[in-house]
């Protein structure tokens, strides 16, 4: 199939219209799968083919469940959706095309539990390809990377491209956890060179950001705090308060040390506890992340935030359980791509607007690919490309200028041309 | 119909199977006024017609929708439940037999969102009475004070006495919620001596407590903090964290000083904030308590835990809102009544053993109603009815030996007969 | 000497003018021993003669010396101070007169740091008594306390008081660490039966209290937390900060829950920490208190508090040494005795008012030696003595009226007179 | 006097020898004035003549007097003391000659509360300089700075520079309350270009910095907590307790959201309260510090700061008074003549190391100077002099190498000269 023939505008509204969670994307895997067979490509991987065994963030097998019939119902190829049993979402396709650099594509796949904009002026609503699962949506593009992944692989399929071609069709970043698992899966070890990319970021339509850095190491986690009832009218004594363990480690996590060597974050963002007025919290818990603008930063956070918890748990007689829920490291974009990505974008007619370096100032687990590429030696680049979008990301009125997939297409085609060409 | 005749049993079990949580106490009700409606009675008074207005903790309508059809479909009387909309439940009934003065019993009759035992060993489950309302169970034995409320009505009205005899049926007081309206309904105006009474109390079958007191009076109260949501990485000093918020006010909730007169009790029972890591939180709540071991001690820990509610949100940009959920004060029983009631039950050859007093050292909302008639130069006492109960009051295996029924009714009517006689 | 010959009121100035703190009574202990060794007596203990070793908040050795030089300077002398070096202060007066039970009286002598008021309407200005310790006081009547142990030392002597007959002059009661030294000295060992007594307490002069309870079992501690320093601009990370572990433990100590079976208490009393505004704290201290109503509630509220301030110390990377500074148990008094001294101050024309029982609602270290008689099979009780005080208990117009010195002598007396007699 | 007769090493041991705190460099001044009074100099400005009236952090009169009788007996001229009465030190020098811009240095002359090292390898004891002030000492170099800073007068006096010079001897930099009024004088006004210069700075002899940044803008702040004492036994409920009042403080100030804009401090560095174990603490204090890596971050910091503490007091029914204490901006070397230090740098054969730009990450007043400046359109620079020095800045071992200070004299002399030449 030539790319001409293809109408990717259209494949991008099938998955807005079914936006799926992290490590259930059942009916996006499957469709990109389908897509991917009709394309003359040399493998295919997908779900546990494309993933390590340790996927934080997962799931339980009801929640499962659910989504995997919701996908069935949608329509989702059963042959395709039982290798993704257990949530093992995502896929990989590889062209070979004779001598040259190993080359791949980062896009990652799955939605946000956000209730999407149902007024008539949100565009999804007018054209008709509104979220169909209630509560759930694509708030943040990445049925456009999805696209865009498939666009640049028929682009390269059709040029002069000498080498090998890789695109990673990534799930669960929301949660930031399905880049460790993909980046450890062994489809990166050759990898020379990676380049991921972004939609929006504020970037309007026609702007193409050459090298984004910025990346806020991450690491969420959830505490639970386990301690003992008791009647907090007749026998206030025998409870060990698990919420009063909670509001300690809340009060002193915020208050860890700011660190002189950069940027660093913390927030208790979802927290709970106790059951009823007159009875002393058996039970809370915090799911929560620190950040840090490198990785070491990240890691002194973690640290601390550690000791406060498990200290604040002590000082009241509970127990507490720590568990990583995400994690993704800091990471840099390398010159020597941001300058071709650069002198790509600047030679094509489509973009108006260069950004040479921008900061993200959040965080994204393709930084688990792109340090596992410059471990090995290689390469790697996170590219912005500009669409004027309605509302920001993450929020109910988000969505991108379908006009700006081919351009993201176009300039992602030919940095990994003239990367392939010139080996940097 | 005389005493004799109804099976007091099987109307218990009748309750027990449709247990109802406060101010939805449908089925309950319209079951009540069935029974009461074919005694000789003189007055009839149901739903709003017994409530004041101010009625703290009624749920929104929709959940009042859902157990207004379930009691429908359980079968209650459609001309009884249209006079409970809104959640207007519970009633009084009154007797008038010759000069005398008026006697009151209240007896309490909600249930709990406890999921009841279903294990062989449970009699509900033997008897095949057990919950029918799934996470609802009458763990506390108000389905039997409604039946010894039923009881002693028959008794009175089979008996001698002379005067004016009401029972009041309260709905709502697990939430300490039903008992203020109630007090304030007018009916109690007239009263010239109350008595309450409550089966169990870990107090085994045969025993009798003529005078329960130290009833630590309590507060409700929801505390909700609403701050400004930022994203945790990007610009996490564009949030007002209404979680932090939360925390600071736990810690100080718990740390008011504790005052030299008597007990005090403070609980932060349920507790909850945010949406996800990395979101600075906008929304938190607290759905507290407060008690003392007089009115005067609550009130100072109500003055005390509003200001720290108020200055932690205050602290951190925050509003709170703080609403009042339930309330009782607190009473003690009069001795002239307690000299009868064990007099009476000194006398019944069922009572094996006779507690002069003891300590609830737990809140009830019955308070309300003995303060009203003590206010008004009454008098009031609370008693207790042993009953061997196998699992504790407000778990999954508690249930009452049906056996007791009688003798609670016994030794309340009688005590009832000797004050009307003797005006202590 | 006989009774009548002696200035008891002079003896109470020449103390009040030399008032001396905890462990530091060096000028009182020796004036004591002074007028002890004019009396024929058949036992006199000295210093560390009458306290086992462990002596909790014995001030430093320059502290020591500098009031064991201005006792010199003020004309003690030398030969018994020499036996009170190192804060060994206090004494034990013996009598032995023939066949009879063991009684004895405890009197404290320790005085403290607030400065005297100086108008001309404080007695002790006109009458020109007033402190020479600048800074310090007898502002609880411990002057008073150790001339009445005098006068009843005497008046049992001139009396016909058969037994053994025991004054014990306590220091450092009001850091409550001289009772547990004392009452482990062995000098109790033998003891039948002990009075102790307190003048004032809000009772005005005439009227006698019989028993006084309610004492406050008490626990002061020292916390000393120790971090590591760090510039708090230029290395914040650095730094493991003692302040913040200091107000963790401060707000989670108040925070302890409240027991249902009594009274407790918590107090941070004295803190403080750091060094300058841009040095992330190193050290940081708490001086604080817990009491209960009784020594088990005591217990309940220091096993928390460590438990808090160990875990404090930990969730911000602190060592805590934490120390015992004073304490003492809670205490009854007996019945008999109460008994006894209730019908003797009945029928003494001075006593104008009798209050059978009355609650300290403080603390006090007579509870050690109540405690060791009590256990020991003897009987204990606590003796209050009224005067009309101006100003009260601690404060700096507190002063005695020197007119019901020789009522407390007699009642005292009398009452030791009735239980040799009587062994009740 | 020409600059070669003069013993600049001796007049730096002289000042190295009287060590005075912030606002009481009596001495310091007066020997500074005599040097300059012997020069040619155009302008003399002395005390109140230098500084605006507004000074945060000055001790109270005891303490001033206390520093001001110190100098008088260590031989400082009366006349020039009279002047300094109230704390009013530091000076301002002036040479006019002829037409060309103003330029100004500014050095800083106070010294710090540390004692200093008594080992002999500390050069000031073997060269028999070392502090005559027990406590106090030159520990960051401002003996060499004010050395320097005639230094470079003389040499301007010497050389054909053509226009205004002045010299700033700005007092009480360590406390950063000096600058302030020294930059609201009215001396300032006029200037075109200034320099202000430190020595060391772990750079070694040898080392010169063109350019210093990284200025983190700071405010020093005393919060003095009242509440309302009370027994902590007897009535813990009528105390209002300032240390929770402070704890809750200190706990929430350290917890203030981080700022995505840059690097933000806070500590809460000396911290204090209460009197007595066993009286609820009526008083506290926080000598804390707020920083920004801009003066707007640092703003952001007070705001919240403030905020907090206002609450905690609240919260805890007590009152705050918030004072300032010290305050710095933010700052940046002006590019211009950071390029004329590099040049002149570059070409002195002492310099064998040239570092163009460097962070201090610390808080400096002389920002006030050189915002002033750059307000009204001129231009300001901070230059790094290095010195090998034994110990860090601020420790008891730190000295400055001696050989380095004419090496400063003449770099900062020459690129005076050459900014008038080339007014950049």
């Amino acid at each position: 199939m030539s790319e001409s023939e293809f109408d990717y505008v259209e494949f991008r509204r099938d998955l807005h219209r079914h936006p799926e969670p992290a490590w259930r994307e059942f009916y996006t895997t499957a469709r990109i799968v389908d897509e991917l067979e009709t394309r003359d490509i040399d493998g295919l991987y997908v779900g546990p083919e494309v993933l390590a065994d340790d996927r934080p963030g997962v799931p339980d097998d009801a929640e499962l469940d659910e989504w995997f019939e919701r996908a069935r119902d949608a329509g989702a190829r059963a042959d395709v959706l039982e290798k993704l049993e257990g949530g093992y979402t995502g896929a990989v396709a590889v062209v070979e095309k004779g001598e040259g650099p190993t080359v791949a594509l980062r896009v990652d796949i799955d939605a946000l539990p956000i209730t999407e904009a149902d007024e008539d002026d949100h565009a999804p609503v007018s054209g008709e390809f509104r979220s169909e699962n209630e509560g759930f949506m694509h708030a943040c593009g990445h049925d456009a990377h999805a696209t865009i992944g498939l666009g640049v692989l028929d682009s390269v399929i059709a040029s002069d491209f000498e080498g090998t071609f890789k695109v990673f069709f990534q799930p669960s970043e929301e949660i930031v956890s399905g880049g460790g698992p993909m980046a450890e899966s062994g489809h990166l070890d050759d990898v020379d060179y990676l380049l991921a990319a972004h939609i929006g970021l504020d970037h309007p339509s026609g702007e193409i950001v050459a090298g984004i850095d910025g990346f806020l190491a991450v690491h969420h986690f959830r505490a639970e705090f386990t301690g003992h009832p008791a009647h907090a009218g007749a026998r206030p004594e025998e409870g060990d308060n698990a919420v009063q363990a909670m509001a300690a480690a809340i009060q002193n996590l915020y208050a860890i040390p700011r660190h002189a060597d950069g940027a660093t974050r913390i927030n208790a963002g979802l927290v709970g506890g106790g059951t009823a007025t007159n009875i002393i919290p058996e039970e809370s818990f915090i799911d929560g992340e620190v950040r840090g603008e490198t990785t070491e930063l990240m890691e002194y956070m973690q640290e601390k935030a550690y000791r406060v918890m498990e200290s604040a748990a002590e000082m009241h007689g509970c127990e507490v359980s720590l568990s990583t829920e995400g994690e993704a490291p800091s990471a840099r974009s390398d010159d020597a791509l941001v300058d071709i990505v650069s002198a790509v974008a600047g030679n094509n007619d489509g973009v108006w607007s260069l950004v040479e370096r921008d900061a993200l100032g959040g965080s994204e687990d393709a930084t688990f690919l792109m340090q596992k590429v410059q471990d090995n030696g290689g390469k790697a680049a996170y590219i912005g490309v500009g669409t004027d979008h309605p509302g920001g990301h993450h929020t109910r009125t988000f969505d991108v200028n379908e006009d700006d997939l081919s351009l993201g297409i176009e300039v992602l085609t030919d940095s990994i041309l003239e990367i392939a060409a010139t080996r940097p």
